[in-house]
């Protein structure tokens, strides 16, 4: 057999000690598949004595993990150390300036720092791949990139943060608050001891935004995203939800629009019957819509060691045989230049929900404001009777645009009898 | 941009036409993803004269589909005319031997001329392309042959057959029987006139040979699957179905076990909240397990000219670009040999349904030949009374062996009192 593919690995937490037990309890299987063996010989971490459950004996260490691509026996560099900038960008680069292959699992990377790489990796001639970036072991990369390439994509969506999905699954099932069912995915280990990446929706904008430039062959553009996370999202909110036939998701969404690619992460209210609506816990899931292939969905388990780890060695797979692809699906210059839309150009249906004082002329007054706004309205609840206290009001709205819809809120929020900042859900078909 | 990838198309039926509709609609798009165009210069197709809906002027037309391979301007040859044997099989033959890529959705022939057709391919050292074979539009074969190639998969299993999905689901929706049913979908064209290959399981029985071989890494084996259609499932049995949780579906399944690998499409009553239950219509589902990334589910249109184009173009921008991959996974030298294991080795849960003389005993009878065969009971229902007149028995058995099952069947099917042959369908955990 050929000699084997030399790999260093930069990052030795949960993806990259991963990484390394692929490699060692799957040796013989993807050394066929690969049609040589892989090896890690070289490694980076901060700390040499963390016991990581991996035998690490006879590797090359480095502490400066720039350096690993400089070592003339490492055919292919993993980054695994994660972050947009510092360490893993300057591997990123230091690696592909000296035309080595390149597999990360760093979408922050790909999101912030994507369209620069991917011209360093086009000027080298050699693979930048990242399959692991997206949905972990899901290889939704590979689907969009290759494996739908002779569509033209209309939408992607997708349960891309499975600590959000997890968080609503719990408070939906056990009707609680989002702080508690935090607090307790904290001490479960579904949620980082500072949760905001994931809970305040980063996360899964970097990951639409590489969806967004694979569907659609542009640019990575991670700032055209809107981004909202699911702090806000309360109990009471996600009961109205299943009275209305809804359950709310953190879903990523792009789309074709007249004017351009619209792009946005936030809660959503989704069908109960729709495919993403069955999607629960830490589980992720995409769904690609192509002019002729119809509607694609891929599920999976979208985080941890083994799922991600999968998605890395499958990338080292591909550069052993040789297969690669320009990182946004074609080269720099035939990616396309469709313009962001920004989200004040949104079309859609909305769920409102406001406490307002029980008392006469209070529906009327709100309903005025939606109507003066050329909003109307699909259906509306108000539960219960608290003569002069506070009472929630539900109104779901027709299709409308964002901009109405946020000036109306305005308007609403300022009137005497509306008690908190109202709750604005988007609706999405599916 | 190079000089285009020149395509040959052998059959113009919905797929072909539909092939020459993608690679026409979406040209540019698929020659930035292919890095050239890709164009059709020669076809073949036994009528000339028929409308396909897409204009054939300017290409090269052969009667004799074979001639195409010889044809010099032909780069690659893509074989839509289906069937194992006959002008297909010597086409993809003489492709190969002329060491032209060749792009497939004959699922038949990659079934069980596979092994065959895949040593070709190696010797010649070309690509034998062939994703629109299994489920249509859905990546699922790049997906087990490269996206969990990091895997040891331990199970795969799927919808695999749209026509049969279809009928089992209006079977359910409006409680009617499986003739008028499929009588029906042929009326809508979602059936063939003969409607064996589908109804009979062959169709599913062909895909899952494929996914077997690639989930598993050795020679496809067709003859090893196990095989049975949904010609015997009847409303009472979807109705029973129902009351304990499940729903019957088509499915194919193959299994790596202590003895080897199970192969066997069959209905199968599936728990009601697994993901494969909830996949209705002409829609396919494939889900696999592997032991790193875990379950992994894939969901879309196994049908239709649209998702299979979508498919067979993948294939031909994956040659543009030189990705390629071993036929099944890995060298023919690499494959595995691990053996097949014969049906009568099968252990699962088992749902009986008999027809009896509503008489005292009868029940005594049956479940005293299921006790002799040590084979044990998880629930009984009876429904109705009629004394003296027939009456549905349902039972459902604990996890047995097939043989002991198969023997019990014939004891009890040989009971006075047991009126007409019993149904047996398998009870698959999801």
């Amino acid at each position: 057999m050929t000699r084997p593919l030399s790999v260093a690995v930069a990052g030795l937490g949960t993806v990259g000690a991963g990484v390394l037990t692929v490699l060692r309890d799957n040796a013989e299987l993807v050394a066929a598949r690969a049609g040589r063996p892989i090896a890690v010989t070289a490694i980076s971490a901060r700390d040499r004595s963390r016991d990581r459950g991996v035998p690490l004996g006879g590797l090359r260490w480095y502490d400066d993990p720039v350096a690993l691509a400089a070592d003339p026996a490492v055919d292919v560099v993993v980054e695994v150390i994660g972050g947009s900038e510092g360490p893993a960008r300057e591997l990123v680069r230091a690696a592909l300036e000296q035309r080595k292959p390149v597999a990360t699992a760093n979408k922050a990377l790909m999101a912030v720092h994507g369209a620069e790489l991917a011209a360093l990796a086009e000027r080298a001639g050699v693979p930048l791949a990242f399959e692991a970036a997206v949905a972990g072991g899901i290889p939704v990369i590979k689907a969009l990139r290759e494996g739908l390439a002779a569509n033209r994509i209309s939408r992607v969506a997708g349960i891309l943060n499975g600590t959000c999905n997890y968080i609503l699954t719990v408070m939906r099932e056990r009707g609680r608050e989002f702080a508690e069912v935090l607090a307790d995915a904290q001490k479960l280990g579904y949620a980082e001891a500072d949760p905001s990446f994931d809970v305040d929706g980063i996360d899964a904008a970097h990951k639409l935004a590489i969806l967004a430039a694979l569907a659609f062959g542009r640019p990575v553009a991670f700032e055209a995203v809107h981004v909202e996370g699911i702090r806000a999202i309360s109990a009471l909110d996600i009961g109205f939800a299943g009275e209305f036939g809804y359950r709310i998701k953190l879903l990523g969404i792009a789309r074709q629009t007249e004017g351009g690619i619209e792009a946005r992460v936030h809660p959503c209210m989704v069908p109960q019957a729709s495919p993403l609506a069955g999607v629960d816990g830490v589980f992720n899931a995409v769904v690609a819509e192509g002019d002729f292939v119809g509607r694609v969905m891929l599920e999976g388990r979208g985080a941890g060691a083994g799922p991600t780890a999968s998605a890395v060695v499958a990338d080292l797979i591909d550069i052993a045989r040789g297969r690669t692809t320009p990182v946004w699906g074609a080269a720099s210059g035939a990616l396309s230049d469709a313009p962001s839309v920004p989200m004040s150009e949104h079309f859609g249906a909305y769920y409102l929900r406001l406490m307002v004082v029980d008392r006469p002329g209070v529906i009327a007054d709100v309903t005025a404001v939606l109507r003066d706004s050329g909003i109307s309205l699909e259906s509306m609840l108000q539960r219960g009777r608290a003569p002069g206290e506070s009472v929630p009001v539900v109104l779901v709205t027709h299709e409308t645009n964002e901009a109405a819809m946020r000036a109306a809120l305005l308007r609403i929020a300022a009137l005497d009898a509306v008690l908190e900042a109202p709750t604005l859900i988007r609706i999405e078909p599916a």
